[in-house]
Parts: structure tokens; C-alpha cells; sequence
């Protein structure tokens, strides 16, 4: 059993290398040019992390955590296209370096790249594997077309957006986990429960993405205070602000997001704390980050072998209270 | 054994039924209308025949000859958002109903569903089929690939312009051949042959349809004759023509093809006669169809099973003498 951070460092190890052939340099090259810009590799990780609660690591958990790895990096390719996103991690975007063609063509080789890797797994537990990796990638697309539906809707309700966010982003998290714990051979009981535990994680991981994009602190965010607001970005916050509000505060709200004042950040957070959204947020988070914790709590294992996805849950979740 | 006009019928009438869920109806909606566009269902239809060469048609043979047939959409859907096409089979394409961004997602959902009817077949052969169908996917993605390098590139030889056609469409037919005789439990020495049969059989059909563009019967051939010629696209004539033409014919081709004169399509085939480029289509043409006959003519199974097989190259290409 090992923490996230050593299994991150094993898994880039193992994941840094040239994935796909020489030529078409033309096709491949965008490719690879998009898998050395990085990331967290959370995904992959938590196949490992899933793996480890119920027995040590199967070789195959190294060919399923790169497909998964793959299959999120293609979904970030296409999303880049669709968003018209010029850049990702500070560098330029597939489509915006080599062109839409390209890229668009560059995310289906990497989506069948991650098949080839599921392909050489033990045949006992590929159609298992298989179906889970199929049902995601299905929800997933399911989740961006939302994600692209809601952007032009009037309203969204609350349930259709956490609805979105589960399929977009929670489903690939929870899969990771099971995935893992297939590998490690547990039963089916524990699988559901560690899918769960995901699931709900990545939830909360969600709810205080939203919320650290309007309170969050500038030195340690990372990115713009308030760049969802600026977007009018339909988010957790502005969903459930504009459900709750009095209906003089929901009047100027509407009048805020027609605009773009130049003190628009400003007089949306105050109209976000004066209707306790913030709070409210953080309530919700803290909700889910629970709900995850007693997913976890319940799965038939020594407790000891938990640690490690308690930690990575803290990491990814801060507790507020 | 059947031929290809019954196992059409019958492929037709599994495969025309709802594929995707209900919701969300603005993904899966473009997807249903793609495919009652209809189409010959050439692949899936070789699926199952290669399938008969062997034996009795498996009960997986249906999930596989669907996930063909659904793979062959996603790259139509891609192909069209790439080319920008208007239209496919007189209706509109769906990236010009839907919008380029539905139509990415339609596309990479409709490859994920092929996969979700791979996943459910017996483990027993899931394996050599997964392994297949991924290879041909990555070497179809590159056939695009330089097919739009093409596009662009200043000259293109001959044996380039083969392999491009090699990927981009001989594959898949000769990889649907290769699964149906997985399916019917054929050594691999009959799986390769079948292969080769599959691989001859789509150059040659390649090979008649660039000649049809341009020589073929207006009445007969269904698309506008000379449509190749007055998009300046490099088919295997226009390649041969400008390596073998003489230093006075190719100037006088090149002029043509910097040029959009009123009579270029009847200079052009000028040319093309006075070069010989007519008749040496012709005979590679032959040449290809010969070669896919012997590699039929090897599979070491009863003359008589051949039979549907054969009538489908007739039908597929015709001879000329």
C-alpha cells in the first residue's frame, strides 16, 4: 500500500514514454506534443489506489491506468475544440498548434490508443473492465453535450446541473476506483461502494472548484477570482443563487449577468452572500465529502488499507467549517 | 451460405433499429438520423460472409458486423466535419443540421457504442477481435490523416497515394472479412489470406472509382463525371499522369490544373488518353482483382463456399478487358 503521491511518481514513470508509432508524424506528433504538457494524473492513480485497498497491484492495473489516462487526455483534446480553448496548462492547444482537423483526428487516435492498451489485459477480467470503460466514456460525452446545452439554456435547475457534473466529471473518477478494485480482485459489493465513494468525491472536488472560483483566495488559486462570473458561467453558486434569492436581489442579478460592469465580480459576490450562497456551498461540499468518507467507511476491508484514500480525499477536498 | 443480396436483407433488418438511449435526445438524435441516412452496409455484410466462408454464422456475429457498421458511421461523421461537406446521400450532414461541435460528440459516442457491442461477445474470442478492430481504427485514422496531408502537399507519389487508399478504406473491408472468419473459427493462415482478399478487393474498387469520375457513363455512374478533375484531387490517374506524361503534356496538365478553363475536364482526359493513364488504370485494376481472387482461391476451404464471395467481387468491380 503506498500514498498517492508515491503511486503518481511510479505511474509518470511508467506513463512518460512515447505512446504512439513515428508516422504519420503529422498525426502523431499533436499527439504526444498534448501528453508531455502534464497533469495530475488523478485519474490513473486512483486505478492504482483502487487496486491496492484490496490486494497488491496486477500487472494489468498498469495498461488500464494508462488507458484511462489516455481516454481522459482525449476528452481534454475534443473539449479544447469545442470550447475554442487557445490554451491548456499554458501552452497551446492541440487544435490551436496544429488545427482542427488535426486535433479532432488526434483525440479519435488517442481514444482507440486507450482500447489497444485495455485489449492485452488477462481476457478473465476484460469484458469486465471493457464494459465499465464503455459505460464511462458514454456518460462522459453525455455530460459535455449537457455541459454545451446548458451554456445556451434560460435556466438550468439544480438537479439537471449536479446531474451534468456527475456524468462529466464524478462518473470518470468513480470508474478509476472500481476499475482498480476489479483488478484487485474485490467483490462486487466493495466495487459498488469504492464507485460511490468517487462518485461523490468528485462531486465535492466540483463544489469547491465553483466555490474557490468566486471566494477562493488570488494567491493560491491559481487562476482569475471570478472568471465564472465574468463567463456567466452557470455554476453551482449562480444555480442555486438564482433559485433562492428575494426577487429584488434575483432582479439585480439578471442585471449584472446582462452587463459587464466594471464592478460585476464585486456586486455578484455581494448579492451571492447576502442570500448565505456561500455558505450554502460549503454546507454541500462538506455533504458530499461526508457521503464519500462512509462509502469508504463501509467497504468490508481492515481499516488500515483505507488510509491512503482518506488521505487522497483530504488532498482533493478541504474540509471547511 | 447465402449471398450478399439475402445477408444484406438480413443485417438490414438487425440492424435498423434504435442504437442509442433517449436522452439526452440532443446527442443521441443526431446519431439515429445518421443512421437512417441507410447506406449498402458493404462492411458488416462482409462480416458475416467471411463468417459463412468457415461455418455456420456465430451468434456474435451480429454484435461484431454492428460495431463495423457503427465504426464506418463515426468516421463518416468525423470525415464530413473535416471536409467540410454539405451533404451525404442527398441529405444534409450532421455537422450542418447540428452544429461541428454535436456532430464531434455524435461521432466519438458512435465509436464508443461500437465498442459497447464488442464488449458483450464471448470472452473466448473478444481478444482477437478487440485486437483487430483497434488496429484498423488507428490505421483508418491515419489514412485521413494523409489523405488531408495530401490535400495540401505539392506532389504525392504513386506508392504514398497506395498506402493512404491501403488505410484509409481497404482495411476496414479486409479487416471485416478477417473478423467474420474469427467468427467462424478459421486458422490464421485462412484469416490471413481472407485479409489479403479483403485488402486486393478495396484497391481495386479504389482504383475503378477514380477511373469512373472520369471516364464513366454520366447515365450510370450517379455523380457528376469529372468531379475529381475540377477539384484538382489527386486520384491515382491525375498521380500516374504527371509522373509519365511527357515534359509538353505535363506543362500543358499543370495549366490545366492551376486553372479553372470552361473545357478543363475534356483537356484533362485529353491528356490522360494521350498519356495511356486510361488503360493502365485498367489493368491495375485487373491486377488488384486478380490478386484478391488468388488469395480466395488459396483459403483452403471447399471451392463452393467461395461462391457468395466471388459474386461480391463481380459486383463489387468490374472486370474490363
Amino acid at each position: 500500500m503506498h500514498s498517492f503521491e508515491l503511486l503518481s511518481q511510479r505511474f509518470s514513470l511508467h506513463f512518460e514514454q512515447r505512446h504512439f508509432p513515428e508516422s504519420p508524424a503529422s498525426l502523431y506528433d499533436p499527439n504526444e506534443y498534448f501528453l508531455q504538457l502534464g497533469g495530475k494524473r488523478v485519474r490513473p492513480v486512483c486505478c492504482l489506489m483502487g487496486n491496492e485497498l484490496f490486494g497488491d497491484i496486477h500487472n494489468d492495473a498498469w495498461p488500464v491506468a494508462t488507458a484511462i489516462e489516455l481516454f481522459h487526455n482525449f476528452t481534454l483534446i475534443h473539449d479544447d475544440i469545442m470550447d475554442k480553448a487557445p490554451l491548456r496548462r499554458g501552452m497551446e492547444t492541440v487544435h490551436t498548434k496544429f488545427g482542427d482537423n488535426t486535433a479532432l483526428l488526434a483525440g479519435d487516435v488517442m481514444l482507440v490508443k486507450a482500447y489497444e492498451y485495455l485489449a492485452g489485459i488477462d481476457p478473465a477480467i476484460l469484458p469486465a473492465i471493457l464494459k465499465l470503460f464503455n459505460d464511462t466514456a458514454r456518460e462522459v460525452c453525455e455530460g459535455q453535450q449537457l455541459d454545451m446545452d446548458f451554456e445556451k439554456a434560460e435556466t438550468v435547475h439544480l438537479d439537471e446541473y449536479l446531474d451534468m457534473i456527475r456524468l462529466k466529471t464524478s462518473v470518470l473518477l468513480a470508474a478509476s476506483l472500481k476499475m482498480g478494485a476489479i483488478l484487485g480482485g474485490s467483490g462486487e459489493r466493495n466495487q459498488n461502494l469504492l464507485y460511490a465513494f468517487g462518485q461523490k468525491l468528485g462531486m465535492a472536488f466540483q463544489v469547491q472548484d465553483d466555490y474557490l472560483d468566486a471566494f477562493g483566495d488570488p494567491q493560491k488559486f491559481g487562476k482569475q477570482v471570478g472568471g465564472d462570473i465574468l463567463a456567466n458561467k452557470k455554476t453551482f453558486l449562480l444555480i442555486h443563487a438564482l433559485e433562492m434569492t428575494t426577487p429584488a436581489q434575483k432582479k439585480e442579478l439578471e442585471a449584472q449577468l446582462a452587463g459587464n460592469a466594471p464592478d460585476k465580480i464585486a456586486k455578484v459576490l455581494s448579492i451571492y452572500h447576502a442570500c448565505g450562497v456561500d455558505a450554502w456551498a460549503l454546507e454541500l461540499k462538506n455533504k458530499y465529502l461526508d457521503e464519500a468518507l462512509n462509502h469508504l467507511e463501509d467497504i468490508a476491508v481492515l481499516s488500515k488499507r483505507k488510509e491512503p484514500l482518506q488521505n487522497l480525499a483530504s488532498f482533493l477536498v478541504k474540509r471547511d467549517h
